[in-house]
């Protein structure tokens, strides 16, 4: 109708929580479900929008998958875990829980509200609502950090991965190991996709470095980075921070399971 | 991040029928099926947005749901059909299909280029790519017009109801009727929705004359006027255009579906 439309300004907040509140609610019964035209419960969908327009939406649900749903790589990351555990980004908890129930000494952290109230209602013991600079300063020590779905995405690129290690490090136990999913964006021909790449490297970004926001009903987040890197370049970005990739398994292709311990 | 990123601008192209050929690939693994990563076939979800921001996302394999999934009003809807039948919005001919299949003439009309062309590729005989303007100066005659999925919405509003109400007539043989399927938006108490819907009246616009935008991967639609109307204000906006509203089924509230007839 009118192509100069203003393109809508969403009010920022917390979509994640706002899309787990629902999602849960949906899944168990418990709390305000969406409701379409007032009355048919309808799905909840996250929405992923990329700088350049690229948009996509995945069903919420996945956040809530139990172990019997999960990927193959995310049982193998479980099984790997030892000691106090610091599950980074923990969404609905969905690890955590079931680590907790297997006995593990976890604590999800997550910057989502509404996600850590969601985690306390599913019977998370221990959760922190905090970046993890912010829990460095409050000097606990953790034997594994967990970036799972997705969450090595949160290095970011150069300018915030020394940052975002060295904060761990500073949370690290003796011995203490990071285990990270990661994808590597690189296996597709898609021009969509690989012109934005081309894009990226052209601004001295990696090309998987995503400038993306969520969005749910009214509610955006800022815009931010996230990094689907090559393990290649995930060696590049680890070098000299003190840890040291020592195990990559690739076995899911795309995505990719990354183990680094800290150096001597 | 940064908030006052611009906002994307999405490319503007054939949103409905990309997405119709993904979910259609999906699920029948013919074509190109989309793909994360460049490996793991992705959901397709339509994405609709509202000029205010408020955004939602919706799976599109319901465009290509058989009879066993549809809404109990679809079926109802489906038994009033008589003689010629012209399906206006016919997406991935879902309902076209099936009326075809129980022996019907039967017609797809739709303005996406990709949704025809599933239609023809499923097996839809008859099909017409052009809005009911264009297709009302071809001389057809039609007996039944079927506005199913919510294609009520069609009449956009004040401004555009009685001309899409005259094409219908001009392609209207004698004792035609139209049936079409609407929802009542104000059962709600979303204040997202209410305070829009206060928005809109304030404009002069019917408080569910919703405008809208769809996006899909790397494309949107312009903006568009969509109506979800009470039944009383659709017989406002009936009045005077040779039509008359002769029956509305609300079992399904707030679903309903609205039968016209023409006068005399």
């Amino acid at each position: 109708m009118n192509p100069e439309h203003p393109a809508p300004r969403p009010r920022i907040g917390d979509v994640f929580g706002e899309m787990l509140r629902d999602a849960y609610a949906i899944r168990t019964g418990i709390g305000r479900r969406p409701l379409a035209g007032g009355r048919v419960p309808r799905p909840v969908i996250e929405i992923i929008e990329r700088e350049d327009g690229v948009i996509n939406g995945a069903p919420a649900e996945q956040y809530l998958a139990g172990p019997e749903e999960w990927q193959p790589h995310e049982h193998r990351a479980v099984a790997r875990v030892r000691g106090r555990v610091l599950d980074i980004g923990a969404g609905a908890g969905r690890i955590a829980l079931e680590l907790q129930k297997a006995g593990s000494d976890v604590t999800g952290l997550d910057v989502s509200p509404g996600a850590i109230e969601i985690c306390r209602r599913r019977g998370l013991r221990e959760t922190v609502l905090a970046t993890v600079d912010d829990h460095a300063r409050e000097g606990r020590r953790y034997d594994t950090f967990l970036l799972l779905g997705n969450n090595l995405g949160l290095l970011e690129g150069r300018d915030r991965a020394a940052g975002f290690l060295a904060a761990l490090a500073a949370m690290a136990a003796p011995g203490a190991q990071v285990i990270a999913q990661g994808t590597d964006p690189y296996g597709t021909t898609d021009p969509v996709h690989v012109g934005y790449h081309e894009l990226n490297r052209s601004r001295g970004r990696f090309g998987g470095q995503l400038r993306l926001r969520l969005r749910y009903r009214e509610l955006a987040t800022d815009w931010f980075d996230y990094l689907f890197c090559s393990v290649d370049e995930l060696r590049g970005l680890v070098e000299g921070t003190g840890w040291r990739l020592t195990d990559v398994d690739t076995a899911d292709h795309p995505y990719y399971l990354a183990t680094f311990t800290l150096d001597g």
